[in-house]
């Protein structure tokens, strides 16, 4: 197991990699069109800052209230209890109650940015600070496309997704259970999942959180595909590990945290809320109970192991007083992610928070207003780490491909945002302004043929064809136009090279495990 | 011509009223549902700023710069000119050359807020600081609808669009040209228009601004409807100037702007600007030129008449530069908008922006991610009367009643976000926090029970249902869902009460002028 050494790209991230030895991937490198993909975003304009300064110390106040007088559980998990019985909180049963001013001092040895790298370095990323990574849609149980309608996902649906995530510019992340390829037993497919990131995609990837060992399972992939001794001293995954809000962390996802901070791999410390059901129906006292669960979880991360990287996550929704239903592009989830970002800023956390979130059936104008109002929400709120930012539908239970590419165009978007605005010389455009003069147009000048190309953001998608011309070649809607990207792409997809020695180990490590126990399709 | 005196609502807002005597009028007030409108929008959020100060002060210097070495021109209004000299410009020919610092020296008598009063007392809004007045979509010539497809718009769809404005709980002003009738001579429609906003609503509106007599036709109509002492002390119509983008002030837009300063009457100043064609395609450049136009437009204005209430507009869009089309809910929009808003606030007048825009042909998911784009933008940029808020379809081309009942309806999260954090201890929750505990649910706990009703925007169009349920139903997409709301809306339409001696009274002047003279066409 040896590395090729550490390479240096542009951004300053270092890593080793494995010889990419065999002739057959020399030629894939070389017939491979060249991918655009965009650097991760650095943003360049301010923070949305919703709460007063009185407004945070008051919610700083209460959450160390919570901490310290309600206490959280740690369910099926005496080791965890010990640890926090030794770091001097009051345990009861499985109730942690942890004194005032602790749980934020534990917190601090977590490191405010890291990288995630990926096997293409040019791919790897930084999480923190003034970026903002963006990762596709996350979990969802059913697949839906315009032809074939609302079904179970398989892993025919994974692979398609992991390739239109590979293809995407926009997108800087290749994610983690795009979909639940239900086709694959449950105790084996996170490790279909993981070769599809690793083999069909050359971007970080997201790790498996389902049961300890699917964790230690994602590791020792991991080790293979970047070297052992590279996964020991660099993160390679960023994992999601959710609290059962609230106020609870179970055994299972616990197990997850343990082995990932263990390893120095990341993970998303995030409460699961719908506001009104897991949280207060107000806005302050759901972000109470999100920094209470947040303190408390990156808390324990750090009690496994200083300085491991964690996220501060928040993914919260409300419900719809009638009918039950989660809601997505709220007012109320906009202002509590502009709130816990805040929260996360003041702990230098990265921050998390979901994408392009919508409770719409169909990729339609709800679906996409909801998208909309998430995504402007989640790029001025300053999250670093953006999770489900393209493909969700129907409140988390549908992947959709039509979807994946109409908000992975909008992506493009939130890039130029935060580039923020030139004052340079050229951008100040006097000359221009000078050169046109009153009543004449600035299509010609010499200040527009210079900078037009990328003045302006240019969707892949959208159409602005005039009505007459639209209407003649049939007037289709964006649901039709992203059909046809989906396929467009997926007929140009072409894989990116992959040592086949690594491969092949690859390979064997996922059939070994999948033939030492018997399936499971709970 | 008498007024029933001066009437107290509770925003302090002080107008008079004529009685309204009939008893038509009486009777008509009993049996008409009540109406739910929600007041104006006062923001308890704060504005978000992109433009650091540095870049402020420079764009401020580029734009005095332009008016001073450049200049502006003022066509074919040579009264305009003699104003310009005597305030001491430089005049060459229809070009204006405004000294350094004159310009905003002489913005300074507009006032920073005003209230613009409507016949409903209730209904009247206050334009400025903190607040924000939401229009519907201004000019379309083309109406779509689900049922009938694209075609030119006539009156009874503009009768149509201002009845759905009045029943819109969140939207506070009836408009102007929510589309053109074309079906109505073009030198008798905006009598017509006019009437249908006085008879058919009750919120405030806009006048004409095609002609100088066509703005004299909107304030004597309006003195009519409030009384002419009433009008003669009070703002009634807020009207929309366009600039001639770059820098061109054209003599009918100047006279519609002359003869409502002169009379008081509140007029927005906007450059109209596709950038890349109307202004220089850097934001900087553009929010440049943006400055430079309406401090001469508004210290135009204040030439006229010392304290005449003004807008500080900006509609600006940026060209797709491949087939020449404007495209809406763009970065570079989002950017320009942001930045006017702070250069605005520096010269302490209100600030109006577009709002629902979109390129789209159809209300699809395109329409509503370039829409959400823009109301959230406009949101946080801290507009004080947004424009365009819902209808508008095809940049501008079209007017949809279904995008307008969409747009209306997310209008209600903006009003949300508005709000702010509510940090009382009722907001905080904590005894819900402490009677739930880990692993409860919030559902049924008094905190709950005593808020769930007004905790969480409700959406009065979008669809949350079950899947099952929504696909049984017949699994309707937001079109026709829209579609369907429409026609409830317009079922349910009962027209407002008018003091028929009132009614009476605007209907002969309207008659009186369409017999003076033959109709144009063009």
């Amino acid at each position: 197991m040896s590395t090729s050494g550490a390479e240096q790209d542009g951004a300053g991230v270092r890593r080793g990699r494995r010889g990419t030895g065999g002739g057959a991937a020399r030629r894939a490198e070389r017939t491979a069109p060249r991918l655009e993909v965009a650097r991760y975003i650095e943003r360049n304009i301010p923070d949305f800052e919703i709460l007063t300064p009185e407004a945070i110390e008051i919610i700083e106040a209460n959450a160390d209230t919570v901490l310290e007088e309600i206490g959280v559980n740690f369910v099926e998990n005496p080791a965890a209890l010990d640890r926090w019985r030794e770091a001097g909180a009051d345990v009861r049963g499985e109730r942690v109650h942890i004194p005032r001013g602790l749980a934020r001092e534990l917190c601090k040895t977590a490191p405010s940015r890291y990288i995630q790298h990926a096997r293409n370095p040019e791919r790897s990323v930084e999480i923190g600070g003034k970026s903002l990574v963006l990762a596709p849609v996350y979990g969802p149980p059913f697949f839906r496309d315009r032809d074939r309608g609302r079904r179970y996902a398989t892993m025919e649906d994974f692979n398609t997704f992991v390739k239109l995530g590979y293809m995407s510019k926009w997108l800087h992340h290749s994610g983690g259970t795009v979909c639940e390829p239900t086709d694959v037993p449950v105790n084996k497919r996170h490790l279909d999942m993981l070769y599809a990131h690793m083999s069909l995609s050359d971007k970080p990837y997201m790790g498996s959180v389902t049961a300890h060992e699917r964790a230690a399972d994602s590791v020792a992939l991991s080790e293979i595909l970047f070297g052992k001794e590279f996964v020991a001293d660099n993160t390679v995954m960023t994992s999601l590990v959710n609290i059962n809000s609230p106020l609870t962390f179970d055994g299972i996802m616990m197990g997850a945290l343990e082995t990932y901070a263990a390893a120095n791999q990341a993970a998303i410390v995030s409460p699961f809320i719908v506001g009104g059901a897991m949280a207060p129906v107000s806005v302050a006292g759901t972000l109470t109970q999100v920094l209470a669960e947040v303190l408390a979880g990156v808390a324990y991360s750090q009690l496994i192991r200083k300085g491991a990287p964690v996220i501060f996550g928040a993914f919260v929704t409300s419900i719809d007083m009638n009918s039950g239903a989660p809601t997505f592009g709220t007012p109320e989830a906009s202002k509590i992610l502009w709130g816990a970002g805040q929260l996360a800023r003041r702990m230098n956390l990265p921050f998390r928070s979901g994408g392009g979130l919508c409770g719409s059936k169909l990729p339609d104008a709800q679906a996409a207003y909801e998208t909309a109002n998430t995504l402007n929400a989640a790029l001025l709120g300053g999250v670093n780490f953006m999770l489900h930012a393209c493909g969700w539908l129907e409140g988390g239970l549908v992947s959709s491909p039509e979807k994946f590419v109409m908000d992975a165009d909008q992506l493009g978007v939130l890039h130029s945002i935060a580039s923020g605005i030139d004052i340079s010389e050229n951008g100040q455009a006097m000359d221009a302004i000078r050169e046109v003069g009153p009543g004449g147009h600035y299509l010609g000048c010499a200040h527009t043929q210079a900078n037009f190309k990328d003045a302006f953001w240019r969707t892949q998608l959208l159409d602005y064809k005039p009505f007459e011309q639209w209407s003649d070649e049939g007037g289709a809607d964006t649901f039709e136009l992203a059909s046809r990207r989906v396929r467009r792409m997926l007929d140009e997809y072409v894989q990116p090279a992959l040592d086949p020695a690594v491969d092949e180990e690859l390979r064997d490590y996922i059939e070994r495990r999948k033939a030492a126990e018997p399936d499971a399709f709970v």
